[in-house]
């Protein structure tokens, strides 16, 4: 069974990759696809954040983690099943990120903290509702995976 | 330029619409494809909550809306562009939710609060780790969509 997408606009960003950590402060932007009109975001700059859809394109499909392996390659963290981690090299190379909205303009989107690189596809655009996110006193996760993002969304690139 | 996915799993549930709001104690079943071994979902129990992407599927291509809108057609809440919605009639048709990870058994996750239909095709799935979400305090939505979600993820559904 096929799902055949279309992306929605593509990510512009100096990012060209390769980059593990420190998206916090990358600013980046999203170009709509010149078919859609600016109706299709009306009302959006009322969201201080969204959630991205974009299709990790530079990974190839032979690169594709079918069972599991150490988060990062890193020994010291238990092996964990490709669905048990946001790693890229996953079934249907769909990364979901949300990142602060700064402004739209025409169909453009000025964003800061989305960790896609330059030329990312976009397949969604949606707006951050409160109500959809867990309370974050209610969330549990293993130790390995703060210790992974200690710097992911940091500050100040090197 | 198409994006050709395939389905990682469906959704079982006794859920086969329409329902608009009290997903809030919905439980169901992702039955992961059989192609896949169990190894893909190790350790994936140690996380309280996962974020499901899942294929709109019930939605007919003629049907997405290419502009704005009211949401849910409510003369009420000001016209939004599809991408500051959440609605189903969206490019790509994609949805993306985190729910409570109930338990993980061979290729059978459970889960609580889902909003998909019986038959969904399932995307992707991901961990939820507290590092992608926003700081709940730095949160901006406009007022219509707090009112719309006022029961979405209630529980006692009618």
């Amino acid at each position: 069974m096929d799902i055949i997408l279309h992306p929605i606009g593509w990510v512009h960003s100096a990012e060209n990759g390769p980059r593990e950590d420190y998206w916090g402060d990358v600013v980046s932007e999203i170009h709509l696809a010149s078919h859609f009109s600016p109706d299709t975001l009306v009302g959006l700059e009322e969201f201080s954040h969204i959630e991205v859809l974009f299709h990790l394109h530079g990974v190839d499909e032979s690169a594709i983690v079918q069972g599991s392996r150490h988060p990062r390659g890193n020994p010291q963290w238990p092996r964990c099943g490709i669905f048990a981690q946001r790693a890229k090299a996953r079934p249907n190379r769909i990364a979901a990120t949300i990142c602060e909205l700064l402004s739209v303009e025409g169909l453009t989107l000025q964003i800061r903290g989305l960790d896609a690189l330059n030329g990312s596809p976009v397949l969604d655009i949606k707006p951050v509702f409160a109500e959809f996110l867990p309370h974050q006193t209610s969330l549990r996760q293993p130790e390995w995976s703060h210790q992974m993002m200690a710097n992911y969304f940091a500050s100040g690139k090197p």
